[in-house]
């Protein structure tokens, strides 16, 4: 048996996306050692463009060594001992993800679940706290399964009116669309590199307020995972360089030459990039017919979650677009499984070319599964927006 | 502040160990998407090779998404329900490690503890055993922190025996000798891919027995932590490919390189490969005056773990082998911090020609610490030895 070598595809699914040739090439740089000087240097200036990417000044920003989920599952663990009560809102997989987590790690966890595709108003989580504190309220930014932007400024709050933490899951948001931890006074937040960092998959980017790390360091009892407990990474990441475990030093490399790319793209043409080319996908998507599925103005850019056209065979267009047009969009999830298509428009993804190859490609896709479509209309509308 | 770009160094530490440039350039080949169908014929050729190289049939063999430690605490968390009890063996940093994995997931850790350098035998193990029953009993087979090879088929017996499963850590010896997972009937097993394995950190291949995910099946209770559990994990890489995590795809693809590049030596010549490196770099370290650490005939081919002769400067030497050779060695770690030097020879690492340039800047290090040497006399006894 023989994979194949090499297999380009453009990458507008829900991550990983795209990704740029020169993070691809400090990718394949020689590896050195965890603890080498020139080593530890780039974790600083990692340490530093994480921090512009999270507009914060948080010391304890990091990259994680393992993907998004192990970004979620590192901040539950430090912050939850067994028995803390824990408020996680639920409106699609990602927040029932987290619900697992803490579960899975001792929180007594309560949670508020609303329709997918809407969003928490304010009163919701304040309600919620009313009935039952909590230490940490988990919300997710960006709900990669839905396409639904949560507005995190007046939630954080009443989070913190309440006395809690506030646990932010901006794994498709960050490098995309503003995520404010100063501003918004997020105490706790995780990413992953293949959204809009446009970086291959296997880190995650934290970012611990002092307030969180005040609880960390007061723990009564150690944090259950070894591999994730911030308090011994720390050590690592920090002055004193003791080492923990061997950092994937490659991928490191290429973190920090996608951070440089975003640095200097500057983070408001970046998220004003997204927003442009989401517009311009919408206009055209929505000249085919094709509804999006997130409540009205809580549609994130980046990742645009439509209802699958009546009648027409979900994995069969999917199976085209790949194998006809090498583009990768993705399926449902949970509750939207065989119901919505996720086409995601991240990082070095997010193109005028892509979203007119992609409009393109569901044209033709929808045309033979025999749907009646007025031809062009969509690649129409989205030129239009274009051109403004 | 700007990291520098390319850093070549001669890894001859406890890992991460050199890197194959065919690996690095599989590494940085296009990203895909973690349900590609070309993607998933990669993690089927990875679990075929990793099969290969762990000596096992085990259908639940393949790469978690985290480093080497990742790869202990899945092994841990999956086996161990709150209040299991379990054995560890302690002979080193790893063992130690791993009795803290263990604690922090519940279990009731009883523990032998030995002087480190050296092996256990096997009616130690027994022993304990008789003491206190395990359900898992733990043991590293190349202990990285100080050089010790374990020998681990008796102990296998005696452990079954008892009823309780052989978990095993072979980080550092997967690849570079003989690990037998079927044969000595290891029922866990996992390992990293920045050693013998020669691809960057990042991965951690790990095997179970079918006794082994019996009891992962009948649980009681759910896995502590989420982005480990095994039995999600397995209907990702098993036939269902349902979505968990998304998986570090360029990470896989380098790894499926390292271990073509394996296959392609195979194992036998590999492991002939280490051991005849090994006893050249010993002749030439034994006629320096430098003295092994392990008791006698237990010396790790890989893993080179000697005593740091009298009066010299530990940090001095490591720094100028660095600065003036670009060869990295590795310090003592624990107990043996600013003790020993451990001195790899890992995979590609593993040449004649790093031998004997280890050898030469040695001496030439020490002989600037003002060590009296006979001069050439390291690199003469590695020739006679490497001429046979």
């Amino acid at each position: 048996m023989n994979a194949p070598k090499t297999m380009k595809r453009v990458l507008m699914g829900p991550g990983p996306s795209d990704v740029d040739p020169g993070v691809l090439e400090a990718l394949s740089r020689p590896t050195i050692g965890h603890l080498d000087p020139a080593f530890l240097e780039i974790l600083n200036e990692i340490r530093e463009l994480l921090q512009y990417t999270f507009l914060t000044q948080n010391e304890m920003t990091l990259a994680v060594s393992g993907t998004g989920s192990a970004g979620m599952e590192t901040c539950v663990v430090n912050l939850i001992e067994r028995g803390d009560p824990m408020l996680v809102c639920i409106n699609g997989v990602f927040g029932k993800r987290m619900t697992d987590v803490a579960e899975r790690c001792g929180a007594e966890v309560s949670t508020i679940e609303i329709d997918w595709g809407k969003a928490f108003a304010p009163e919701q989580i304040a309600q919620a706290l009313h009935k039952q504190p909590a230490k940490v309220v988990g919300i997710v930014h960006a709900e990669t399964s839905t396409g639904v932007c949560q507005p995190l400024e007046e939630i954080s709050r009443i989070v913190h009116d309440h006395g809690a933490l506030l646990l932010v899951d901006a794994v498709t948001s960050l490098g995309g669309m503003k995520v404010d931890v100063d501003g918004w006074k997020i105490d706790a937040c995780y990413s992953g590199t293949q959204k809009c960092l446009s970086c291959p998959p296997g880190l995650a980017p934290v970012t611990f307020s002092e307030a969180a790390m005040d609880v960390i360091e007061n723990r009564k009892t150690r944090v259950q995972s070894w591999y994730l407990d911030m308090s011994m990474i720390r050590r690592y990441w920090g002055s004193e360089r003791l080492y923990h475990h061997t950092a994937p030093i490659n991928m490191n490399y290429a973190l920090l030459e996608s951070l440089r790319i975003i640095k200097e793209e500057g983070l408001e043409s970046r998220w004003g990039r997204h927003v442009a080319n989401h517009k311009i996908l919408k206009a055209g998507l929505s000249a085919m017919g094709i509804r999006y599925l997130p409540e009205p103005g809580y549609e994130l850019p980046m990742l645009n979650a439509v209802s699958i056209p009546d009648g027409v065979d979900d994995a069969a267009v999917r199976k085209q677009l790949l194998n006809e047009f090498n583009i990768e969009i993705g399926g449902g999830l949970g509750a939207f499984k065989g119901k919505a298509w996720r086409i995601g428009l991240m990082g070095s993804a997010c193109t005028l070319s892509n979203v007119m190859l992609a409009l393109a490609a569901i044209e033709k896709s929808l045309s033979d599964q025999g749907v009646k479509l007025k031809p062009g209309a969509g690649i129409a509308a989205a030129t239009k927006q274009a051109c403004g």
